[in-house]
C-alpha cells in the first residue's frame, strides 16, 4: 500500500503527486503504469485505491478515493528493555506491521548504556520504520513510542496508570506459567533485554501487579521473543 | 550455552578444549575466569554443566558433566519458500532455536531466481546458523535442511509423505479459516514468499491436502510471518 500524508494532496478530489522513495517503488518495484490501480491509505485516515494518471522520472499521478477504516489495531501494548540498535529497527516495522499502537521503551539493568545514542532512536528515524510498518500492513494509524529510560520511572510513573487499563504481563522464561492467548482483550506485555531482567526488577514488576508468563521453556534471542510472544498472546 | 562437537573432547572425563569463536565468547562476551560454570552440551547428545580449568588468550580447557537431554523438538515441519539470503540467514537461526527440525526450501513464481545463488545456503553457511540457533536455545539435536527447488516436484515427492505424518496447514492471508492452536501435535506449515503463492499454487497445495489458514487479517513480511505463525501454532 502507498502510504500518503495531507501535504500529498492536491485537491479536493484527492488527487496525489509523489516523488521520492514511494515514486520509486511505484515506478521499479511495483513497475506500474499509466491506468494500473493501486491500494493506497492517508496516513492517519482511511484507505482506499488510486488510479496512476501519470508517471515518470520526476514523480506520479494518482487519482484516489479513500473509503475503507483502516485495520483494527492489535490491543497489546509492549514494553520492551531497549535492544541492540539494528534489531530494535527490524522490530520497529515488524511491531508496527503486527498492528501494535503503544510502545514503551526502557532502559534495564542489562541494557548497554551506548544503545541509547543510537540514530535508530532519533525521531526521523523511528517515523520511517513506523510508515514501512504501516505499508506492510495496509494501515494508516502511526504507533507511539514512549521513551521512558529509568526502569524505576517506568514502575512509577506510567505502570500504575497501564494496569488499570490492561492485563499486564512480564515474560519470564523462568516462570511456571504458561502464556494465556487473550484475543480481543486490551494486554500489555513486558519484555527484557538479551540475557533477562535482573530479580530484583522481576520483583519490582510483580509488585506492581505484572503476571510473569513463560513461551515455552527455550531462551529466544529478544528479536524472537517479540514477534512470537504477541503472536501468541493476541493469538491472532 | 556452549556447544561441542565429538572432536573437541580430549578425554573420557569429557574434558573440553576450545579455540575459535566459542573461545572467544567464552573469553570475552561471557568474561568468565577459572573455576567459573558455564552450561554445554555435545552436539547430537546431553547437555549439563562445565568448569573452566584454564582459560587464556589461546585456548579455554574444561571439564564437563552431561547428563541431561537436550529440550523436546517442536513437533512442527517448516515449508518455506526461499526468502531473500539477508532474511533467509536470519529466520534459520531464529527457527532453530524455537525448535523446528526439518525445514524444506522450495522455489515458486515469486521467489527471485538469483536467490538461489546466495552463498547464504552453502552448507557452512546453514550450519553456522544452525549452530547459533541451538546455542542460544541450549539444544544439541541440528534441524535438517532439505532443498527441494521445484515447487511442482515438493507436490509430487514430499507433500504425500508430509500430510501422511501430520495435519498440513498453508498461510494464506486470504483465506477464511483462521490458525488453530495444535500444541504438541505434529504439524507442517507451508509459508510463500514475499507477495505470495500465485492461485494455482494454492490450489495445487489444497488438492494435495493442505488446509489453508491466516493469521489476522495484516499481511506480515516473511520474516515476521514466520515467527509469528510458528508459535500460533506450535502454541509453545
Amino acid at each position: 500500500m502507498v502510504l500518503l500524508e495531507e501535504k500529498d494532496l492536491i485537491g479536493t478530489a484527492v488527487r496525489i503527486r509523489l516523488t521520492g522513495r514511494r515514486h520509486e517503488h511505484i515506478r521499479k518495484v511495483l513497475k506500474a503504469k499509466t491506468g494500473d490501480e493501486l491500494c493506497v491509505g492517508l496516513l492517519g485516515g482511511k484507505i482506499g485505491t488510486g488510479e496512476i494518471l501519470s508517471i515518470d522520472d520526476k514523480d506520479v499521478e494518482i487519482d484516489a478515493t479513500l473509503t475503507k477504516d483502516p485495520p483494527e489495531p492489535l490491543p497489546l501494548t509492549l514494553v520492551l528493555a531497549l535492544p541492540r540498535p539494528v534489531v530494535f529497527k527490524r522490530l520497529l516495522a515488524q511491531i508496527t506491521t503486527l498492528g501494535v499502537k503503544k510502545i514503551y521503551l526502557l532502559h534495564t539493568a542489562r541494557v548497554e548504556k551506548s544503545y541509547w545514542k543510537s540514530p535508530a532512536l532519533g525521531e526521523k528515524a523511528v517515523r520511517e520504520q513506523f510508515m514501512l510498518g504501516l505499508e506492510q500492513a495496509k494501515d494508516t494509524i502511526l504507533p507511539e513510542l514512549k521513551i521512558c529510560g529509568s526502569f524505576k520511572k517506568f514502575i512509577l510513573d506510567e505502570l500504575p496508570g497501564i494496569a488499570k487499563r490492561s492485563r499486564v504481563f512480564v515474560a519470564d522464561p523462568g516462570s511456571g506459567a504458561a502464556a494465556p492467548a487473550c484475543p480481543g482483550e486490551m494486554s500489555t506485555l513486558v519484555i527484557g533485554p538479551e540475557g533477562g531482567f535482573i530479580p530484583t526488577e522481576i520483583e519490582s514488576l510483580a509488585r506492581a501487579g505484572c503476571a510473569a508468563i513463560n513461551f515455552g521453556k527455550r531462551i529466544l534471542r529478544v528479536e524472537t521473543a517479540v514477534i512470537a510472544s504477541i503472536a501468541r498472546l493476541a493469538n491472532f
